[in-house]
């Protein structure tokens, strides 16, 4: 592993620590499936909001990158000149974001979603005098019934309203699937392409995502386009769901015990505040490496307590490695990430570029 | 409400909002119980993180405040003149942190908490040589089962080894003890003052803590301080245990809606990222005011899903107020807040000071 110990006892606590060798493993796996069944990638950057990683994936082979926020996209588009060809998944309402998404649109190539006619009108008010019309996908409701038209009828009408409507063009399909939804996906997605094909446009993108089914994108020979996003540093879910095994995890939380209160008990300094309250299904809240016997079974903003099944064996001062359960909320807590590779010679702190962004 | 439609209108989503004048009335609803009781106030500052409310619970009788970091205690004190008291209840480990602590020491009254002798011997080894000693208070687990020392004998026997030890001197007893705990806590306190003072000791601090049972503080007589946090703000957790209406929660998050997908379902653009995942033991992520019949069921990092019990009667661009579940993580998330009052014309944007502050 890149992180010496020497390195990790200078690491003030608690720490983001990123191995850039096992993220750049993880993004040429991906890549190599996806070139194998004629997909394109398109990587979800919220995971990691660093224009440098982004690069990574760009050099390996992804054609653009996908956020979900007009302010992710500008801290990306300032943040390397690499990145030049930007998809938001995701409806942008309100004369603020538009002005900052036409202003975006002068500088990459840019698209975003929409999943009804108000969202659609607000793009067109905001682009029929722009000098270039602006890409609009349909999202698609694949069965994650969150965003997305719920019909195939919506789809087509909605694709047709795009086309028509002044600034715009009908740039494809999106969805954001259940995991496991390739099915759902490929038929939902054959039938509206079908449906407005015969309304005399074409369907240029079909765009699924998500990591926890990527390996078996291609099950859905109709996607021609990829997003995945929490695969570049995996996490506690992904290796619950058998996705992964620990050491294919890039992002490890680096904490200090400080308290040992009971034989079964440590207290470490990292709580909600870095490594989150999101669960994604499981008991606890991180997996502390090496140590299979014991549970963080509970969260406050600054205290992490882990419980052993038998003895705890840990002492004020020592430090842990945790994988988180969720990585894309993580680094979102922090300001800066601590990195390192093969080709470093030690940490490297760089900040996250895209963290925030709450508007 | 300070907030005027106007103003909602024009604030970009999402977006917290704090209402001073709910957030004074507040203060000084607890102000006044501490004062009728002989108790003294320090509130902990991590629910609000702003140099501007810790000045006006100064202002309204609290002796100091407390913070759970160094890093929040600089922040705050670089932040404003007027906070030159400061207790952090966390036991300080690392060189990095204790010569931060040292340098803050220099500047305020500063005191910290202990709950084991490695602890101890690191405060002692960084402040054996400095100009004043440090005052050190014992962290006990009155039943909360976190940090803190289990027995009272280890109580009495740190509180001593503390006043030993060069360049410290013992400063009380310290706890944050479960809901509804002063039981607990008058019974651990005074059986530990007692024999702390059978060995030549006096306690001058006995500080409990926690929004929940802060209006049944004085059931625990020992205690001669109190820690509320989240009573400034309050949140729906402490309207769900009756402490509070939706009338006295002074902080919202405003949220538009992006997506109508289903007769029965909105999303709205705040997620994890604003509201976070933090439950507290409720079902939902949040209150949606004037909405009894909605539940926030589901978030993503930008997604929030509400479902009602009948029609949703949303459309795209309204917007919500919601009360988080839990307001201190929720000011984390944020660089800034939007703060109204009656007696200003408009909202002002409050940089979030302390918000952050990982390490």
């Amino acid at each position: 592993m890149p992180f010496s110990s020497k390195d990790l006892t200078a690491i003030d606590t608690p720490a983001v620590l990123i191995d850039l060798d096992i993220a750049k493993r993880n993004i040429q796996r991906f890549q190599d499936y996806a070139d194998r069944h004629g997909l394109r990638v398109r990587p979800h950057i919220k995971t990691h909001k660093l224009p440098t990683i982004a690069e990574m994936q760009l050099a390996a082979g992804a054609i653009g990158v996908t956020c979900q926020k007009v302010s992710e996209a500008e801290a990306m588009v300032s943040g390397s000149n690499a990145i030049r060809d930007v998809l938001i998944t995701y409806n942008i309402i309100g004369a603020a974001k538009l002005e900052r998404l036409k202003a975006l649109a002068g500088k990459v190539n840019l698209s975003v979603v929409a999943d009804s006619r108000a969202v659609v009108d607000g793009l067109s008010a905001t682009f029929h005098a722009a000098p270039a019309p602006l890409v609009v996908l349909v999202e698609c409701n694949t069965g994650a019934n969150r965003c997305g038209v719920a019909t195939v009828e919506e789809a087509e009408n909605l694709a047709v309203a795009i086309q028509a409507a002044p600034g715009l063009v009908f740039g494809g399909l999106m969805t954001y699937p259940p995991a496991g939804g390739e099915a759902q996906v490929e038929r939902f997605m054959r039938q509206a392409t079908t449906r407005i094909n015969a309304r005399g446009l074409t369907v240029p993108v079909v765009s699924s995502g998500g990591t926890p089914s990527m390996m078996h994108a291609a099950r859905s020979p109709i996607t021609t386009e990829y997003r995945p996003g929490t695969y570049v540093y995996n996490d506690r879910s992904l290796v619950a769901r058998g996705v992964c095994g620990w050491e294919d995890c890039a992002l490890n939380v680096l904490a200090t015990v400080v308290s040992v209160p009971a034989p079964d008990r440590a207290v470490i300094d990292a709580g909600s505040k870095t490594l989150t309250s999101d669960l994604l299904g499981l008991a606890g809240y991180g997996h502390v490496l090496g140590r299979d016997d014991v549970t963080i079974d509970q969260l406050s903003e600054e205290h992490g307590r882990l419980v052993s099944t038998g003895a705890i064996g840990l002492a004020v001062g020592d430090k842990v490695r945790i994988v988180p359960n969720h990585v894309c909320v993580v680094t979102n807590m922090v300001d800066a990430v601590m990195v390192t590779s093969g080709d470093r010679t030690g940490p490297e702190i760089w900040p996250v570029v895209a963290r925030g962004k709450i508007v």
